[in-house]
């Protein structure tokens, strides 16, 4: 099967659980607004493109592991959306959850998707209780506190700020869980895989901050110079538009150096090519070499 | 050791944990702000007698268990607060959390802290993670949708609501789940326990709408009069108040009789009934029979 299919599968078995036997209507509905139709699903399709690289024997966990991360992503999103962080009006084209929905279900749509992301390990965890728990302490290591995607959001509330610490926090944790959960959810050692999931990360970042001056709102489906909107550091602030594409593509050829020795390496190479294909701005793009 | 002192050594492990090594001050500050010092921690506590009742085999687990779902709770009264719900400007008699740290804060703090507690379920699971990932089922599922407290705070957007059902979730699941995880995290079977954990439940949400309308501010750290204010169903709205504390009691009552027979039988009798005076304004509180 692939891996789109068992991702969406996954996702729409979790959020199935999380809406059945009368749950509130409109939370319930919120939920969905936020997980689909999806984004491209970058996340779980590395977590399984390094789970498949390391053998994929418990792939049920696999699929939960992609899901659970890729409901924490949408949490996320929704929550960057709010009106006290981003006051986005609009994600992946359609009205953010607090415009569709108001802003108390915006947030109980957050913390339900968070929920659900660890509701969905333990329900898988029972095949394998003892990777399923290192796959919770992962998630929760690259979500939280103190260096997850919530402390990455959270240093954008600070005066001071070093850049490389907060990109890492704030876009590289989900990357690097990735990699590193999908070596655990195969029964692998995490530490190999983590500079890869760091090295994908960074680049998503300079990616993203390309787009957001490169990229027309219609074609992201999220208004554009919002990083210069909200005064926020940024690849290209400090590198400018020709820096950053340079620093790019340093990075996905780091990316690819970085892959442990496995039989599964050239299909891996050839998925961070793939995944900075779909990051970068369309007339931008070229594959690391 | 008493049970307050392991409850609160957990609580500030995981705290420990959260804020180490260089968070963003601000974000460290306000989950601190928000766990310290803390309300009557009767969640855990009741965990902590229901796993002594069945043995407690496995202490830093029960610990563990009891500090993730003060957490939780912490989180849910920080979201409450917000000012898409409650705009409550003091909790626990000192200003939320939003007051103090600004929104986009609240909204990170009790995302950590839903984190953090997941993470310190997984920390601890590595001395038994079978029981471990029965343990972060159980909070997921008391937690998030369908029937958890986010499902019970959605509740609240809805026009049409079942005053049982709204309870059970935004009140009762907690406790419900603090019973069940006691009995879990000392390896026996959850559901002989659900009833005990429900019916307290119960009796707090009763205990909690008589103390909206009869308890000073100064007494009880948060404003008086939030039920009638946002016109939120309360017990005391449906039977009046000598009708509430009528139902108070029979609930006290069918909680001691629903303890199954072990060996902390009388000893869960009285945690009920301490629970109970600690819960009800002073002058109303008399034990169940």
């Amino acid at each position: 099967m692939p891996f789109s299919a068992r991702i969406e599968g996954s996702i729409d078995r979790a959020l199935d659980r999380a809406t059945a036997a009368l749950p509130p209507p409109k939370l319930a509905a919120a939920l969905r607004h936020a997980v689909k139709p999806g984004g491209a699903r970058i996340r779980p399709t590395i977590l399984l493109s390094v789970a498949s690289a390391c053998g994929d024997d418990r792939p049920a966990l696999s699929d939960a592991a992609g899901a659970a991360l890729e409901l924490i992503h949408c949490a996320s999103l929704v929550h960057d959306d709010l009106p006290c962080f981003d006051d986005a009006a609009t994600r992946r084209g359609k009205p953010s959850v607090h415009r569709a929905y108001g802003e108390a279900l915006a947030v109980l749509t957050g913390d339900s998707l968070i929920v659900q992301g660890f509701d969905t390990l333990a329900e898988a965890g029972a095949i394998d209780p003892a990777r399923a728990i290192r796959l919770t302490a992962e998630l929760a290591r690259y979500t939280g506190m103190p260096h997850g995607i919530c402390a990455g959001q959270g240093w954008e509330s600070e005066d001071q700020i070093d850049l490389a610490t907060y990109h890492r926090a704030k876009t590289g944790a989900l990357f690097t869980a990735a990699t590193r959960m999908g070596a655990i959810a195969a029964g692998q050692e995490a530490e190999p895989w983590t500079e890869l999931g760091a090295r994908i990360g960074e680049a998503f970042q300079v990616a993203d901050d390309l787009l957001d001056v490169l990229q027309p709102s219609a074609e992201t489906g999220k208004p554009m110079g919002q990083d210069a909107a909200h005064d926020r550091p940024s690849a290209v602030a400090s590198y400018g538009v020709d820096g950053a594409i340079r620093r790019l593509q340093d990075i996905l050829s780091g990316a690819i150096a970085s892959i442990p020795a496995c039989p599964g390496e050239a299909m891996l190479a050839d998925m961070v090519n793939r995944t900075a294909a779909r990051l970068t701005p369309a007339h931008i793009a070229t594959p690391a070499q």
